[in-house]
């Protein structure tokens, strides 16, 4: 049975996130049904990242099998086409190991966290961006990012709904990138507890507007208390960028 | 009577372009009609590029005089809320001295040109790159690129319904810029011709498909002829970046 492996790109906007549910569109939904267009095939597309609603992806990646072979830049033409006009692409398919798996495979999750640091409102970049009204002091959010790395109980910065079975995870990497008016956060880690990104990110923003002090972050991570955390940044601004394996 | 300067930016998916027109939806009526809401005032809002259909602006600027005076701030902040849900936004507002035109005292127009080279459709990017279903030979591009430099006739490059008195312009900037599956040409001069950007893009997309060698571009624009100009690039890869003054 032929494994696939597709990487994909979505505007998150109008979906529900990426798991299949029923309280609307959602981008496995899309793309097993795309597949079921092509194949007659009724599959399961498991995904690297459970993206949440409203989230984008440059390089999400996920797998599938099919009873029945067919060339990978098929697949990829075919879907492109079924999924149209939807914001969604398969950027890449390839055939598979069998026992590749998208989500337990991959040793690392890239997130870009986009915040536009401006008074006036995005028009080219509106639901892409965290549209924030103010100047933030990236120097200072690049302190406090500084202190997150590495491995740490993140409890602080953990959804309640968090199916982890542990909330110690290791984070290889937090930058801080200042361009114009907009800042950017990039982070990398095997993997994330739910929400904690975008609950990192609030945190800092916090500390950009010089209401906490950059060693704050410490403090509130040694917490380990979901109340120690600031408000949870929305999902607009975030991109899984990359899922490496 | 104070003038004010605007920068701007918008998404031009949807709208005529930037100049006032029966058939459809303009940037400029759109921003004439905000500013009759914050001042009771019917005026003119005059631009230094006059963008297509469909063409973007991070920094479009345009000036416009009002018969009574408002803090900047409060018309950037009142021409925003004005302008909701509209893709323009008004980045910036200051006074101006009355001597200054957002068109005549230009120095600069800088314009980016990006290109989507993979046979993927965009879904991040639809609307606001030209879609090319291939890879293109970026150093070739370059090389063609670099013999459009400089002071000369651009006939070829030019619009058949072109107002400028002379077709001779001088092009102080042009680079092509590689990322990933994205080619962004970049130009700068004074002013141009209409449709002058889309069309050396346009050449130069044949250039990078391997149909055209670089040196073919010199050729094409000693001919001085509108046959000898490739394809127009369509308008959804064009964004005015800035004006300088």
């Amino acid at each position: 049975m032929p494994r696939f492996r597709l990487t994909i790109e979505y505007d998150g906007r109008g979906y529900a996130g990426w798991q299949r549910q029923e309280n609307g569109p959602s981008i496995q939904a899309a793309l097993e049904e795309s597949i079921f267009r092509l194949s007659a095939e009724r599959v399961t597309v498991t995904g690297a990242g459970r993206t949440d609603a409203g989230v984008h992806a440059r390089g999400q990646v996920a797998h599938f099998d099919l009873t029945r072979a067919f060339p990978a830049d098929t697949i990829r033409d075919a879907l492109n086409a079924h999924l149209r006009p939807q914001p969604i692409a398969v950027v890449d398919a390839e055939l598979a190991p069998s026992d590749f798996h998208a989500r337990f495979s991959a040793i690392s999750r890239s997130y870009d966290y986009r915040m536009l640091c401006r008074r006036a409102p995005p028009a080219l970049e509106a639901g892409r961006v965290w549209h924030i009204g103010r100047r933030l002091d990236a120097d200072a959010m690049r302190e406090g990012a500084r202190l997150l790395i590495g491995q740490h109980d993140f409890t602080t910065f953990r959804a309640a709904e968090c199916q982890a079975k542990s909330p110690v995870k290791t984070l290889d990497f937090f930058e801080v990138r200042e361009q114009d008016s907009e800042i950017c956060c990039m982070v990398r880690a095997r993997s994330f507890l739910h929400h904690q990104v975008r609950s990192m990110v609030g945190t800092l923003k916090i500390v950009g507007e010089g209401k906490f002090k950059p060693d704050h972050v410490a403090r509130v991570l040694a917490a380990r208390d979901r109340s120690a955390c600031g408000p949870v940044a929305p999902p607009e601004g975030l991109t899984l960028v990359r899922v490496d394996y």
